[in-house]
């Protein structure tokens, strides 16, 4: 019987898993492929090979259980993990609520949240295939920064476009990917075609996740092959490498001699929901176990409850394969709301497919609700991922106590817009 | 032999230390006693009765080696503790030097920062002494959001006098603690006979640690014994509560097998750096080692390299009663430089009496040579203490990137003017 105040249950460091669980063989059918934009024909290897090293590309596509996490990617996670489970005591006396609430906490990292377990990866294996340079996107800095340490750890040169909205309002992030050695442009900028085009129609456009991937698409796959490019969430093998947490977590609720009846995560792009909830879903499959997984997502930008799932870019312009995923349709422009991460159109293909599936259930909430939220509940056991400190996120609470926090109805109009406009695939 | 690439050392919960280590048998000779300012006589526990607990009181003049953790406030530091130990081998290759660096990472707090290992056990003993309320002072808010976060533990009130200048620049660490529960005032305020008194003379004074500090006093010492007074830094309890970072490092330094050469720590009002320093100091007598004490200081607030060591007052206004310090005087108004809470006039006591011994070394800094520092040196073993994780400065780094970060000469014609103002005490 644990202490009664004891809230924190702790790893040791060779208890750091030493493989990243792979959903793929127990999801109940098989991921669908990913299409060539033009032929519409499934993609290789090779057609991915001008955006990712080969060893991404070939974790995206693994069928295998387990992928061998590389001991030079275990020695850096030591710098963070294994991260701590909290049991939320003073949570559920607040909530004057019988069930038993646990967290698992990411924003322990340097970084501060989960993005730096792929960030790390993804350099690492860039930087084993000879790769001097890595473009990507970033909302409000998050994934940015995190890609940033890991190209200092590895001397791998970042470039960073970043939705210009928070490039102009939320400089602490940028000035942190500054101080980790990055470069940073406001997106759209003038430095790609994806960004002059947007800013030929409209020059006072504010950015968003859709036209920023655009850019560093762009970057990567025109430059010949010297720069590759990366992606913080809805990939695969993003997804895999965010495993660590629910695989640490699975050991940390034994340590607590609990069992979660209800795994919850916030979704952007999912990927800090799955890096906890697959391995449970792994574990109940495995077992038998009846856990319920529960996507909680903003009603501003709802991909998971109120998108179609059907093949979709996954940038805005129209530059990347075509992924089946729930979708708002790839040129929906989501309203602003203070958590730029889940400003994002579509939903990773492999959430996606688990919500198709009846595996997963989804949720939309109205942000204020969210900062209000205090209610009674069953008796059960709870376990989410609390993915990041959201210190640079605290002009939320700003606005909050102000009364000047907004919610943003359904844009149920522009998404149907949105939806005409995306591919056709037969 | 540790593992070359192995650079975090943890311990597990029960070594969480059960006792905090009072220097005071170890000091070469007694401290001097605090003063009553108008009597100036050795001031007794009922005279400091009205602003803090009893216990704090008995704290405050202990001369027993260790003072044991009541074990709520240990149930409580596990929410952080035990911190992490690292060994900085970037920072090493870095600056190319065969130094062996290691820092104690006290940022892990939920709070941020070392502060909440006192503000935790100072609302305790409040708390058991039935006290309901509980008023402070803060510069960008660190202490106050610790103190805010400890009265959200125990259920007791807390009003923060925070600096003008930080209240209306730093809104994220105000957000913090209005989310905590406590209530805010911008300082100086009207609220207060020492805020109207700065006021009169200067409606657009920008406040300073010293003026908030008279307001905290103040509003606890008029209250009749309903609210009481908490300090973050300076006092010898509050030093006292800060030793659990250094009897914690002193297990990792063995972990890592492994032992400082050089102790440094950063000094404002001497708490981290003390809670990181005196433990070793403890060691260092009792085993008769030659390690080396270095405290870092502010230029533009020098209070122990260039203040004189003499009887001053505590705050601005002249409230508290007298501790012998080195002081810049006690209403030297320091320019405002980033960091806060390195803006006060005085130095802690017993850092100030370590110094005036020649066991604690001190230098000074200019801001803008600690961002570009980088140099090499000989091989020794080094520890500091990283005392917060920053977040909530990163104005600092963008003041720096684009050039706008200024130094402040050391203004020696007004802190010798603040001196000739200070109590003549024979």
């Amino acid at each position: 019987m644990v202490d009664k105040l004891h809230t924190k249950y702790l790893l040791s460091e060779d208890q750091i898993p030493r493989a990243w669980y792979n959903i793929v063989p127990d999801l109940p059918r098989p991921p669908e492929p990913v299409l060539h934009p033009g032929t519409k024909q499934p993609v290789t290897p090779d057609d991915l090979a001008p955006l990712f090293p080969m060893a991404l590309i070939m974790q995206e596509v693994s069928a295998e259980p387990y992928i061998e996490i590389p001991d030079p990617i275990r020695q850096i996670y030591k710098l963070w993990r294994p991260s701590p489970l909290f049991r939320a005591r003073r949570l559920e006396k607040a909530l004057d609520t019988p069930a038993r609430i646990y967290y698992k906490y990411e924003g322990v990292s340097p970084v501060g949240s989960h993005k730096i377990n792929t960030s790390t990866a993804q350099v690492f294996y860039n930087k084993q295939e000879g790769v001097k340079k890595i473009s990507t996107e970033t909302g409000a800095g998050q994934w940015g920064s995190a890609l940033a340490l890991a190209g200092a750890f590895f001397g791998v040169e970042i470039e960073v476009f970043m939705v210009k909205v928070s490039y102009q309002q939320k400089p602490y992030r940028r000035n942190m990917m500054e101080t980790y050695g990055a470069s940073i442009h406001a997106s759209p900028s003038n430095l790609t075609n994806a960004g002059r085009s947007i800013l030929a129609k409209d020059p006072e456009n504010p950015g968003s996740l859709g036209i920023a991937i655009s850019e560093a698409v762009e970057v990567a796959a025109t430059s010949g092959g010297t720069i590759k490019y990366s992606l913080g969430s809805v990939l695969n093998h993003v997804l895999l490498h965010q495993t660590v947490i629910g695989e640490e977590a699975l050991l940390q609720m034994a340590l607590a001699d609990d069992y979660p009846d209800v795994v919850i995560g916030c979704a952007g792009g999912g990927s800090n929901m799955s890096g906890l909830i697959f391995p449970f879903i792994g574990e109940a499959r495995k077992k038998g176990l009846k856990t319920r997984f529960l996507a909680a997502e903003p009603m501003s930008c709802p991909s998971l409850t109120r998108g179609v799932y059907a093949y979709d870019f996954g940038d805005t312009i129209g530059m990347t394969p075509l992924v089946k995923m729930h979708t708002l349709g790839h040129d929906f422009m989501p309203p602003s709301i203070h958590a730029g991460g889940l400003r994002y159109h579509g939903m990773s293909p492999l959430v996606s497919l688990l919500h198709e599936e009846g595996i997963l259930e989804a949720q939309a909430y109205h942000q204020i609700s969210v900062f209000e939220a205090k209610e009674a509940g069953q008796e059960r056991v709870i376990l989410f991922n609390l993915s990041g400190h959201g210190h640079f996120d605290m002009a939320a609470y700003e606005a909050y106590f102000a009364g000047k926090l907004q919610d943003f109805e359904y844009p149920a109009e522009a998404v149907a817009a949105a939806q005409q406009r995306m591919p056709q695939v037969v």
